[in-house]
């Protein structure tokens, strides 16, 4: 019997608000799916409904923005006040070229826009935010998860990422807890005896990949539940194990 | 009912030989751990095996180092007759640096050592290549799974790349066959009706990194099936649409 992995994406979420228990949220539209959550399933879950519940989101009409947005937003035909709210999110400009910014977001993500998105939320002129500290979100559903059913699962938050060299977003973990986002060959060997190449294999980022094929930015599956994969347990390392420190970059 | 996608690690292959049909083992390994490959069915291949199949095996023995492959090897401690294959499977080199090379392909990948690598081969004292043309190798694999069992699947050869800015790698494709590897979102609109900002998903490579969770570099699961992902068929794109232009990249 082969290794078998199954992702389900969860329907029939309600609009998130401010405030809301996102686990609740959750728990609930998997038990009207019929999907009973269990001990090792991994739920991945987009970054927007997370912002949403945790109120991170900025009302456009509120924010002044900088002589710099200002004339960027100008060259580029964008909204000033949206392009303020990406350099206060920044911490570094890397590239802002062609009316694109990639910046260091100021949890140390390098990204386009500092994460900072206008689309799927329902007030028009605000803009979503990441959440404040993705990682402690992904714990806060966990923990929720655990209270409601008492199962143990791992939570990984992901967000859409271009990148450089290939063509395509792909969605990345922003925020992970209860497993360990590396997967770590160092020091194994190939059925032959020798050394691996390829040491340390991302697997938050492949779990959040994954998920995106089960999700729908269109029709409203924030969430996905993977099931059958056999992730290595962990309290320690979030999803800034993750984040390779500038100084170690041949990219920085 | 939640869209449900399923992956299988495909067991049980053989070694593979120089002049192998991959197609072949791949059906007949699916069959012996009764998995019936079906129409829609996705098959994601390691490169290693395609690399093997068509031959992409180079002996070091046989390899003249360059006075840069010598040097380098000397500084870095690395055998300079594999330096020497990544520099000839090299168009371009990005970086050069602290013992890594990272250098655009041939085909115009960029990655580290040009995709060259030295586990899981049988033999001592080789290295292995990326296929000469993978867009052709996932063709070749689909079609010779449609001449054995009627099935029309796609296929994606993934390889394990490295990337800027975040720590582990993931799987990524450097094939595609019968599968459009971008989603295309452009004109379409969120919940709310508004235009979605990420626009272009690059979904080839999402499979990659999701079958990458059920295939394992240590135990010969090179092959992973994935099943329940409606993706666009077609006979036009291949993984070559995955490379962004360097005249569009901010970090050409």
């Amino acid at each position: 019997m082969p290794q078998t992995i199954q992702m389900f994406g969860i329907e029939g979420m309600p609009e998130v608000r401010a405030g809301d228990d996102l686990a609740a949220l959750i728990v609930e539209a998997a038990k009207r799916q019929k999907l009973a959550i269990q001990d090792g399933d991994i739920l991945v879950v987009t970054q927007k409904v997370v912002s949403k519940a945790e109120g991170r989101v900025v009302r456009l009409s509120a924010v002044e923005p900088s002589p710099l947005a200002l004339r960027w937003a100008e060259a580029y035909g964008r909204d000033p006040r949206h392009v303020e709210v990406i350099l206060r999110e920044s911490r570094r400009i890397i590239r802002m070229e062609r009316g694109i910014i990639v910046s260091e977001t100021r949890h140390g993500f390098k990204c386009a826009n500092a994460g900072v998105d206008a689309s799927n939320l329902p007030e028009e002129g605000t803009v979503s935010l990441l959440p404040e500290d993705p990682d402690a979100s992904a714990e806060r559903i966990r923990s929720g998860v655990r209270a409601r059913l008492g199962a143990e699962v791992a939570v990984v938050v992901s967000d859409t990422f271009g990148r450089p060299w290939r063509e395509g977003a792909t969605n990345v973990a922003v925020g992970v807890a209860g497993l360990n986002p590396l997967k770590d060959y160092r020091g194994g060997t190939d059925p032959y005896g020798r050394p691996l190449r390829t040491t340390v294999i991302a697997v938050a980022d492949e779990l959040a990949a994954a998920a995106e094929l089960a999700t729908n930015k269109v029709t409203r599956v924030p969430v996905a539940l993977i099931r059958g994969y056999d992730y290595q347990q962990t309290e320690q390392a979030g999803a800034r194990a993750l984040i390779r420190p500038p100084e170690q970059d041949l990219f920085p």
